[in-house]
């Protein structure tokens, strides 16, 4: 990038703001992914307006912006593959606000969603979405990429929390969406057309959120299937019964050995399945009441043995188990590719058996877990990048993975987003039609394409 | 309308689903409100193939196409003032399949709500949303405008239940959305952007909707206030507990009285406000002890009377109260201006207070009632229409009604839709930057602006 457009971006930022040594450059090229690409300069704006200016200057002279909160993303949604100007939003991490009378928080969007979960919970509200990078991904990517998590069947995802927003729009115009309003039908609804856009149709630069009473007290159950179809049977069951835990989490006999192999917990080696369940609330009787009655209907559905934690500490053991997964897929294989698909809850158990032919097919492992109540499945493809033959074989083996969604009436993502990764499958998940008219929307609101071209949607 | 294009039209739904009598097109003139217009034609279609083929037809020849349900709205959404057709949807009614496993409902969009409900409860499912309409408006009604109810506080509105939409496009098109997954992050949220749209960015033609276990048992309080803004605080109180009723109904001394002088229920004269609670769940111990726990929050938070019901007739006869406001109206006024704004819970009282000058300063009543826990109220002045002197206060009193909304932090509605009432308050509620980009949408989307012209948007 020449010097004029630097300069010219340190004067809105101030110096320090602005990054351009081929170092610096470095550190903001990759995300979650494999994929890698420098921009040509990062800014670090501090306020909305200052983002306002950078993205005016970049519609002047059409150069792509590509915002990114932490890099955790698991799409390359924030890999800067055209160049140009990486916006980072990690000074802009401020608490605006925490109103504890109508349980709202407004927050800069370069706040670790952590960080705003420690804040709240201090005055007694909570801010429930909890996906896995939550120690250090930030809620504006949260937002960008409508982020889930293990909590999400019984709270929602991350739109379901974006009361507002405060967003940079292509042509550096300032929207603000929303307020504290818990029901709002005037006009479009901006805020969930914004949420999961994959900084494509405006920058959020600050995000009022909807908060909900901190649960006092949890209950889990590692429950063992012999049989992957009645852990799914369970699931529904559960849920019929009208109760909603916060997690029901699955893991397979591949995800479970895998664990087992690196870390010895002494989990079954002989399932098929193993769901992790766990009730929570402010009420500890109902709490109770309500693993025990998700641990009977387990029992009734053919579980082979029930295990509720008796306390915090035999609590935290079981959830050890499931955090384990991705270390321990870490030792058994160098790289390890993992998907998000999701499928309607009743296709999970014949989901899980096609993948399971997938890796027999091209003779790599496929570690199966993921948030059973809502349909989505993470399968992990282990393997060794260096192996051109194996990468070659995991593309086609993605490529697979997300045929079976479709064909199972499921999508390609649940919560990592479309990116750049999962552009190229768009189309046959959405069909023509919907894609032609995403793409018009994008068109509407972007008419130079600088906001993260080539993300999302096919050329 | 020129007999060659109802020729066309007859051909494309039979005879008997084209209507161009004077007679006919006046059943089809009006909605829920004051506002009449005739169309030129009203259309009933079985299918969405002839839905497209209308639409192609109107696109040919730039004809507006405003599509209805049963007609229940309130703000003038589906009142044809261009004339051009009228799509009427009632004869789309069908239940195309109930998914017990993955608790879906696959509906046309003609279909009234409550026949669905009893459908599905009939299997142990349920579907919340409670428009107050519930028993002759539509489910393609419902989403166009993201109606709400009462049972929203605890359920969501319309728009948390629609996982996919068959959706005919103003080029003819047929775009379907989403499908039976409850997390899908593949591109823009056009669920979530055709719902509330009023007909405006396409026509909903089916609905495949999420459901829930259904709830076998409910606990009602009615809870009388002396003081207002102890009864604002009894709601924020009971849900920073944790507690989430189904129903925080709030009707202030106006509405009591105006029940009371209709229909003698025994309601206290002396009190500025009372709450009717309702908590439910699939677990009578759990439920018991939500309303035990919120009436013991009452209390604490200056509560004159609690009355939990003993039985499900005490229970029928408190709801008898809060049903009997819209009647009662009727008895007290010839007629009656119901609005729907909504206000940050904190913002209540306030809200309460400011309406009430509104009355005094015009000379007639405003009885305010709505949903407490949503901060969305609906202040109903009453008046005579023939008395041109009143409707002209009324005009400048539901103009004042909306400024308060928008500086208390508000906005214009919670469930009722901009439709044709609202529209020139629109600009003022979003600002220029929101408004400018919604019309950009809609113009994307509907280049020839045939679908609802003149609705939710200022010209």
């Amino acid at each position: 990038m020449n010097q004029t457009l630097i300069t010219e971006l340190e004067k809105i930022t101030g110096r320090d703001g602005v990054l351009s040594t081929p170092e610096d450059l470095a550190v903001y090229s990759y995300d979650g992914t494999f994929a890698e690409h420098r921009p040509d300069v990062v800014v670090l704006p501090r306020t909305t307006e200052q983002v306002s200016q950078v993205v005016r200057l970049a519609a002047r002279e059409h150069i792509p912006v590509v915002t990114r909160g932490m890099g955790s993303g698991l799409a390359a949604a924030s890999v800067p593959f055209c160049g140009g100007i990486t916006l980072s939003m990690t000074r802009m991490n401020r608490i605006l606000e925490i109103d504890e009378v109508n349980a709202t928080a407004h927050v800069e969007a370069g706040i670790v969603t952590a960080d705003l979960q420690t804040a709240v919970e201090k005055v007694g509200l909570f801010y429930p979405p909890d996906p896995s990078s939550i120690k250090h991904s930030t809620i504006g990517g949260n937002i960008a990429c409508n982020a889930g998590g293990p909590r999400c069947l019984k709270y929602g995802v991350t739109g379901d929390y974006v009361l507002g927003l405060t967003v940079v729009l292509a042509d550096g115009n300032i929207l603000r969406t929303g307020g504290k309003l818990i029901k709002d039908v005037v006009g479009y609804d901006m805020n969930a057309l914004l949420t999961g856009s994959e900084g494509t149709l405006g920058i959020i630069t600050k995000a009022l959120l909807r908060l909900v009473a901190k649960p006092i007290c949890a209950r889990t159950a590692l429950v063992e299937f012999s049989d992957l179809d009645d852990a799914s049977r369970t699931v529904n069951a559960i849920l019929s019964a009208g109760i909603v835990p916060a997690t029901i989490e699955l893991m397979d006999e591949t995800a479970i050995a895998c664990i087992e192999e690196a870390l010895h917990f002494g989990l079954p080696l002989d399932v098929e399945a193993t769901l992790l369940i766990e009730t929570d609330g402010t009420d500890e009787g109902t709490v109770v009441r309500e693993i025990e009655a998700a641990a009977k209907i387990c029992r009734e559905c053919g579980a082979r043995q029930v295990r509720v934690a008796k306390d915090e500490a035999e609590r935290s053991n079981l959830w050890k188990a499931r955090r384990s997964v991705s270390p321990a897929l870490a030792r058994k294989a160098p790289n390890k590719l993992g998907e998000d698909i999701t499928v309607p809850r009743s296709a999970i158990p014949e989901a899980i058996r096609q993948l399971k032919g997938v890796s027999a097919k091209y003779g790599l492992p496929i570690v199966i877990f993921g948030h059973a109540g809502d349909g989505n499945l993470h399968p992990n493809i282990l393997f060794d990048k260096h192996d051109p033959d194996q990468w070659q074989k995991v593309e086609q083996m993605v490529t697979e993975e997300f045929e079976i969604a479709l064909r199972l009436g499921g999508t390609l993502s649940g919560e990592h987003g479309v990116g750049a990764l999962k552009r190229p499958y768009l189309e046959q998940a959405l069909g023509p039609v919907s894609t032609g008219i995403q793409k018009r929307i994008k068109q509407a609101l972007d008419p130079l394409n600088i906001l993260n071209p080539g993300k999302v949607f096919p050329d």
